[in-house]
């Protein structure tokens, strides 16, 4: 989003949790624990959706153009939240990352991811993006993990519509790849 | 929301999913596939947290005061969907109602929801609700499962904060126990 609005920003590395680093985290900077985090001024903002509703406001791009569609742009980022990047990051975490192998709660994460993407695959195949004919922050909210390709034992190419989805956002102005917009931390293996 | 708003309202009654008519449902009503939706003249809502905050926006209560309350509120619900209710839904559902005993997947969503109650325990011991000093839709939307009480292997009094919470939210005019405002279904048991 940032970079897509060509603001003035930049990353701040924050390294692998250990169970220390993470309270300081907590006691610091979100209480959450979690990232992503932005710093404006005196604003600091955690979750992605609130970043994203605050950069909207404040940019007007990637907006909904009124109430009902600031209202279904929110559903999809809900969405998002509950079921169709969740699932799914953490099943990348476990699988292509920390490379857990397959388990019960592989299995779990990635029935539940599928059963998300074909909402979304269902969706698309009547329009272009998530809300209304152009990209909104419900877009950018939920396209952000298509553009990791670790192995996660998902054939995506059962998602065609997903797939044109990802290259209608990839060819926005100002679109770059998440690994080379922001530094990376190494992912221990599980022990 | 609706009950203790005063609002004009009443329940539906949706049968427990099969895959059969939750394809009907998805067609006709909702194409995530979930309940709650609102029907309220010509607007069809769906996600608990674009339905709070219409009626918010509707009503003018529980609503964030400001820009900045706003944002917070929207925090925390998406949080809540994320992290809080989503996992306990979930882990509820199987223990709590499909009776599956205990697997590594019951046992994955208890860890992650009893992390994500860590959390608003902490907060809770700082403040009565979750945004400022009186309850906003954030407490509707994350208190719900809290009054809820099936066996699901958490042992609550871990989360004193969190049960005076829920007195609150539950002294509040026009508080209703769930299963008193909302017809229900039976849950098949797991074959």
């Amino acid at each position: 989003m940032l970079s897509l609005c060509a603001l003035d920003w930049k990353p701040r590395l924050v390294g692998f949790f250990t169970d220390e680093t993470k309270a300081v985290f907590r006691t610091n900077v979100n209480e959450l624990g979690e990232i992503p985090v932005l710093e404006h001024g005196d604003m600091r903002l955690s979750q992605t959706g609130v970043i994203l509703s605050y950069l909207a406001d404040r940019t007007g791009s990637f907006a909904g153009r009124n109430a009902e569609e600031r209202l279904e742009i929110l559903r999809w980022i809900l969405f998002d939240n509950h079921r169709f990047s969740s699932y799914f990051a953490t099943l990348r975490f476990m699988v292509g990352l920390r490379k857990t192998g397959e388990t019960p709660v592989t299995e779990f994460l990635r029935t539940q991811a599928l059963a998300s993407f074909a909402v979304v695959e269902d969706h698309l195949n009547r329009q272009p993006f998530l809300v209304g004919d152009r990209p909104t922050i419900a877009d950018i909210s939920m396209v952000g993990y298509r553009y990791y390709d670790e192995d996660t034992g998902i054939d995506f190419t059962r998602f065609p519509r997903m797939k044109a989805w990802t290259e209608r956002i990839k060819a926005l102005s100002g679109w770059a790849h998440p690994y080379d917009l922001l530094p990376r931390a190494s992912v221990p293996a599980t022990s």
